[in-house]
């Protein structure tokens, strides 16, 4: 059994390995600096297909087809599949879950969904259940721009602080067994709402739940930003991150070199995405490339993961309501 | 460590006690024959508030408020928070984690939400995360008639196969420690799709995936419908219910007296719903309320609980997808 270190942070008692990942992601995202720790990438994100909804789920699909074939496993041999993405109903996973024949939770927690997954997959092996399970998350941007925002036909301008929403899967599968980076516990987050209500500024509502969810866990653990060779934080995008920065450290943190936000890494500043890259598939696309090959060479050895989420729908925006949002923190060891 | 038992079915290695739990449901289901007990009912399904969207998290609110004093504990004694509901981006849960300080997880199954938090609460304490995990889910009628149907100002006329969308919560406080009912396994589903594309049909669509969970569960554990005092599905409906008769009957099981589907039970025929309840506050209410009671009393030893849920989005319906479904056993015992 794993044990409760305060509030919020779990020590798993027998660490869970990640020996599968898997990765697909679009043109864009391969233009960008973690283009070349990407698995595989599509030049056209529609692949063929008749709408941007199937081709998700077709990328979903393949990327957790991938992530088992690099754990060296059969279909047969995932006891669980625990996954979710930001379309309404999660329909991308839902759907993708059709196609394979293991039992499967769905979970939702906007951008934050791949460290919630990782969170629940591991203590679900912690508990006992089988030997192997996989996690996956994606986003797609032309379905979560018509779905969130406007249609793309439009051509609408965007806000200089606003996010571009990757195209891309990721997929890790976790076993009790085996070698390489593992998963040495979890703090999961509880919701913070700082009042923000404009759904373009993302990073500004998001940064504060990362520095709460932080803030806890360094405060649980005794531990302090430089005990970790690297912390990533989900997808604030530049504008989040320096929040952040600024957050933590009015708390008495410094987040120095060792920092990097998966959302302000993704895209170059010439690709006009201005504050970077956002959306589930953001954070699971970095963690299942760069993150997971530079901890299997040994680049990176103690790695906080903290995916973010920003829980509003377009109802409750157009009600007028601010912006909830959460932060799951996954202690990740090579 | 808990035990797999087959592909599905997961053993609990010590069982988790339900301690607390409460529900708060509308007018018409107080008239039904669920309605004596109920803990708690409102007369005016807008609580005052200024949409139903606001009503509904209010409702839910109160709901794990509720379930925390039956189960005689504090908030902040509540390890992890477990929940989900039909409205895009979870927001009814969300927005009601906001005003908790528990750390929160958000999960979705569509109607299948309350079966899925259980089995994945009761599989955290398992793994040794604290001592209280809360789980809720709920619906409303009038948010997921505009969400998903049309705005109730139309008045619309409905099917005859068609299910009225429960307003009603349920909140269940699980502990390992503790007495009463208890969970001592779970058997989490697949995805089945058995090509319905109506979705005012329901019933018809979440049948098979029941079917295929309980047939493949008594197959596992070797057990049949005999062994157990009360087999209760989610929502299938009159329709749907009978539609498991036959598929499982088909498949060498019959579904006899010690059988009830709570979309069915939860409105007497007077009440005009057609084929009886759903939404994912009908199988939550009906568990918090009926089968938790008469567990407590001793009516009801051997338990088991299937919650369904239909996947789609109306994207996907009106890209003329079919429904892909799922159900998920809880296993219990007083």
């Amino acid at each position: 059994m794993g044990k409760k270190v305060g509030r919020q942070t779990f020590f798993l008692d027998s660490p869970v390995y990640i020996v599968g990942s898997s990765t697909i992601a679009g043109a864009k995202e391969k233009e960008g600096p973690i283009g070349k720790y990407l698995a595989h990438t599509v030049a056209d994100d529609s692949l063929g297909e008749d709408s941007y909804e199937k081709a998700e789920r077709l990328m979903m699909e393949e990327t957790i087809f991938n992530a088992i074939k690099d754990a060296n496993i059969d279909e047969k041999d995932v006891d669980l599949l625990v996954g979710g993405d930001l379309l309404n109903q999660l329909v991308t996973t839902n759907y993708t879950a059709r196609s394979f024949d293991i039992p499967f939770v769905g979970v939702y927690g906007a951008c934050s969904t791949f460290a919630e997954s990782l969170g629940i997959g591991a203590c679900m092996l912690e508990a006992g259940y089988g030997n192997y399970i996989a996690c996956t998350t994606g986003s797609h941007f032309s379905t979560s721009e018509r779905q969130f925002r406007f249609p793309l036909e439009l051509g609408n301008q965007r806000q200089t602080y606003s996010q571009w929403t990757v195209t891309g899967m990721g997929c890790a599968v976790l076993s009790k067994t085996g070698g390489g980076p593992k998963i040495v516990g979890v703090c999961f987050g509880k919701v913070t709402d700082y009042g923000i209500s404009d759904i373009a500024n993302m990073g500004a509502a998001m940064a504060p739940a990362v520095a709460e969810n932080l803030y806890n866990f360094f405060k649980e653990t005794g531990t302090s930003p430089t005990d970790y060779d690297l912390i990533a934080t989900g997808d604030l995008g530049k504008l989040g991150s320096d929040i952040l920065k600024d957050l933590l450290y009015a708390r008495g943190y410094t987040l120095g070199k060792n920092y990097i936000d998966c959302g302000h890494a993704i895209y170059g500043v010439d690709q006009k995405t201005f504050q970077g890259g956002s959306g589930a598939g953001c954070s699971a696309t970095v963690f299942n490339s760069y993150i997971m090959q530079k901890m299997r060479d040994g680049t990176y050895k103690k790695v906080l993961f903290i995916a973010t989420g920003a829980l509003m729908s377009t109802t409750t925006n157009q009600q007028g309501d601010t912006i909830p949002t959460i932060a799951h923190t996954i202690i990740l060891e090579a």
